[in-house]
C-alpha cells in the first residue's frame, strides 16, 4: 500500500467517533421514507365501490381462479415496463424473491422442462456470481444446493470461467444473476456478457438461468438498455433457459408491490401446472391498484425520476467521501443505478472494518454477506446501502467507514 | 327406491328447463357482491399517509424482515378471532391454501420436527376424509404423496377406521381436515373427534393434521363451538401433531384478505427457518388494512353476522326445494355454517346429474370432485355451492338440480 497511514492519529479519530455513541443503520437496501411517500395516494385512492374490476369485467375483490397467473392490466403493464412478452408472464404476489425460493423448490420436486428427474434426485450446484446477493445464497443454501462463486468484472460474471464450468460439470444447474445494477457491484452485465450466457453450452439438460432484474428500471442518472435475455436465449436456441424476475418493491412498496416472474411458454406451461394447485391466485386487488397508479411505463418512469433524485445525492456522497479518504486504499464501483455500492478493501480487513463499525455503532451488510456460505476467501468485500439514512446521518456513517477502513489496514500493515 | 318417477314427465320437464338456454354457475364456493360489498371501506380508508405504522412504529410501507411471520396487531387480531395462542401464528399473504401448499411442500423438502428424513426421500400417504375438498387432495396428488379416503359421519371423520390406518402404517404422515362446516358435508367435528384426533397412537413419528378451520367463524345461526385442537394435542403428549390454517377470505375478500397458519412452538422453530429463506414477509399493509377494519373478534363477529343474513335465504332455498322435491330420493346435510351443503344422491347417478346439469347450462361442482383422484366410489356425492348465485338464479338453478337428480334415478331405475 502505497499511502502513508499513522495508525495513531486513527486510533485517536476513530475513539472520537466512539464516543458520539451513534446508533445508525445501514445493512439492507431499504428505499428512505420520501421514497414510500412518493407512493401513498395508491393506498387510498385508486380502488372505489364502483371500480375494482378488471377492463374485462372481473371483480378482484374474490376469487377468480382463471386469472390465477395475473390479471390482464397486470401482465400489459409489466410487459411493457421490462420490454419482456406479455405471455411470458406470470404476476405473483408482493415478493420476488418468493417467486424465486418457489421457483428452486419447485425445481426440486418436479424438475423443470428438460429435466431427467426432480432436482431433489441428484447432486445440484448453482454458478454464483460474487460478489452477489446474500438472500440468493441463502436459498440454495438451504436446499442443500452447492454454491461455486464465480468472480464478477465490469462486464459481469467471469464468462470464461462459466462457460468452463457449464460444459464440463452437469450437476451445475442454475445460475444467479442480478444482470441490471448488480447487488452489489452495480455493474450492467455486457451485451457480449449477455449473449455468452444465453448460447453457452451445458452439460446439464436442464440448466437455468435465475435472472433476477431486480434494478431493471432502477436508473439514477440516463436510462441503461439490458440486452434482451429472452431474445438471446431463442436466437441461440436455448429458449427456455431463463427464468425472469422483478417487482416492484422499489417502485412502490417493498415489501407490498407486486413481483413477477417470466419464462419461455415451454416453462411457464410446466409452472403454471404446480402453480395453479398452490394457489387460487394472487391478490388481485393489489395489481389493480399498481395498475391503476402507474397506468404505464411511462408513469413507471416518471416515479423512477423522482427516486433518483432522492438517491442520487446519497450515492455522491458515499462516492465523493471514497474518492477523498480512501483512494489508493480501497476500491470501489460507480455505479449509475440501483441500491449498493460495492467496496472492495485491503485483503483480510473487511472483517475487521465491519467489527469496529458495528462498535462504533454503524451497522453495516456483514462482511462476507456477498459470498455464499457468507465466505469470502478474501475477506475483502462491503456491501454499502446508502438509500435508507438521511444525508447528514449517511455523511456521519461514510466518515466513520473510511476511518475503520483505514484504521483496519493500517493495522494489519503493523502484523 | 320407493318413489314412483314418471321418467317421461321429468323428461319433458328437462327438456323445458333445456329450452331456456339458462347460464348458471355455482361450481365454487364464492362469496355474492354483496358479501365483497360488506369490506368495500378497508380498501379506501385505512391506510393515510400519517398512519401506516404498526403500534411499535413499524412502518408497514416497506420492508421489516424481523416482522417476517406477521406484524404483531395482526397476530392479535387472530390469536382472539379464532382462539389461538397468539404465539403459534404466522401471518401470511393472501392465501391459506398456499400456505398449505408449501407447509406440504416443505415437509417434502426438510421434513417436518420428528421427522427421520425429509417426507421426499419415502414413501407417503395422506388420510383424506370424504368428501372433502378437491384443492386439499390436489396438493397431495401433484406431490406424489398417496391418498387414502375415510368416510365422513356426523361427528366428522371415521375415527375407528383412522386410529387403525394411523396406527398401523407408517407412511401415512398427514390428515386433510376441516373440522367446522367441512367442506361440502357442514359437519362439525365432535369433541371427542378432536379428542381422538389428538390422541390416537400414530405409526409415523412424524404425522401431522392439516387443520383447515376456513369456516372457523361462519356460523349462519347460533355459534358453534369446536373443540381446541391444541389444546386436545398438548393434554394428550402429541403437542406438534397439528398445522392449522385459516384466512379471511371470506370474512373481506376472496383472494385479497390475509391468511394464518399456527402451530406449536417446536414446529414454528423449525418453519421459520426455512420461511425467513423463502420471503422477506408478506404484505404487511394488507394485514394492517384488515386489523384497522375489524378491529378484534367483536368486529369480525359482526361481519359475520351480516354475511349470514346474506347467506341464510340461500340455503333456506336449496333446504326447503330438496326436502320438497328430492325426500326418500337422495339425502343431503343441513349445515349449520360454511359454504356448502353436500347432496348424496342415488349411486352411480352423480357424473349423470352433473352431465344433465351442464347440459341444461348449470355449472356444478364436478361430479368426484370430492373425492381424491375425483373417483367417488359410489358416484354418488355432489357439492353444493349456493353462495355466489342471486336468490332468484339460485331457485331456479336448484330446480333444475332437482329435476335432474330425479331423471338420472328414473333412468337408473329403467336400467
Amino acid at each position: 500500500m502505497s499511502i502513508n497511514l499513522d495508525i495513531a492519529a486513527l486510533r485517536e479519530e476513530y475513539a472520537a467517533y466512539r464516543a458520539k455513541n451513534l446508533k445508525l443503520n445501514m445493512a439492507r437496501g431499504i428505499p428512505c421514507t420520501d421514497q414510500v411517500d412518493l407512493s401513498q395516494p395508491m393506498l387510498s385512492t385508486m380502488l372505489t365501490a364502483e371500480d375494482c374490476h378488471t377492463e374485462g369485467g372481473v371483480d378482484c375483490r374474490t376469487y377468480a381462479a382463471a386469472l390465477f397467473d395475473g390479471i390482464p392490466e397486470a401482465k400489459d403493464f409489466f410487459a411493457q415496463t421490462y420490454g419482456i412478452p406479455r405471455d411470458y408472464i406470470i404476476v405473483g404476489g408482493n415478493s420476488s424473491l418468493n417467486m424465486m425460493y418457489d421457483s428452486v423448490a419447485r425445481a426440486m420436486l418436479y424438475g423443470v422442462v428438460d429435466s431427467p428427474a426432480p432436482w431433489g434426485r441428484r447432486e445440484l450446484k448453482f454458478l454464483c456470481p460474487v460478489p452477489g446477493y446474500d438472500r440468493h445464497f441463502k436459498i440454495t443454501q438451504s436446499l442443500g444446493i452447492g454454491m461455486i462463486p464465480v468472480d464478477m468484472d465490469e462486464r459481469g460474471p467471469d464468462m470464461d470461467t462459466v462457460e468452463r464450468l457449464v460444459k464440463e460439470d452437469a450437476s451445475i444447474v442454475g445460475m444467479w444473476c442480478v444482470p441490471k445494477y448488480s447487488n452489489p457491484s452495480g455493474v450492467v452485465y455486457s451485451p457480449e456478457t449477455v449473449r455468452r450466457l444465453a448460447s453457452m453450452e451445458t452439460a446439464a439438460p436442464d440448466f437455468r438461468i435465475f435472472w433476477d432484474n431486480a434494478y431493471g428500471v432502477h436508473d439514477l442518472y440516463e436510462p441503461v438498455e439490458l440486452t434482451d435475455i429472452f431474445k438471446a436465449c431463442e436466437n441461440a436456441g436455448n429458449p427456455n433457459r431463463v427464468f425472469y424476475f422483478a417487482s416492484t418493491s422499489k417502485i412502490s412498496f417493498p415489501g407490498a408491490g407486486v413481483a413477477i416472474m417470466a419464462a419461455s411458454p415451454e416453462n411457464l406451461k410446466q409452472i403454471k401446472s404446480v402453480l395453479s394447485v398452490q394457489t387460487i391466485g394472487a391478490d388481485k386487488l393489489n395489481q389493480l391498484r399498481h395498475v391503476r397508479y402507474f397506468r404505464d411505463a411511462d408513469g413507471v418512469w416518471a416515479q423512477m425520476q423522482r427516486h433518483a433524485a432522492i438517491l442520487r445525492p446519497k450515492f455522491d456522497i458515499v462516492l465523493d467521501t471514497f474518492a477523498r479518504e480512501l483512494t489508493g486504499i480501497a476500491e470501489w464501483g460507480s455505479p449509475r443505478g440501483g441500491y449498493f455500492i460495492s467496496l472492495n478493501v485491503p485483503n483480510g480487513c473487511a472483517k475487521r472494518v465491519y467489527t469496529l463499525m458495528k462498535e462504533a455503532g454503524v451497522t453495516i451488510t456483514e462482511a462476507g454477506a456477498t459470498y455464499p456460505y457468507g465466505h469470502d476467501p478474501r475477506d475483502s468485500n462491503l456491501r454499502i446501502a446508502p438509500t435508507y439514512p438521511t444525508c447528514a446521518e449517511l455523511q456521519q456513517a461514510i466518515n466513520v467507514l473510511c476511518v475503520c477502513v483505514k484504521l483496519a489496514a493500517a493495522e494489519k500493515e503493523c502484523q
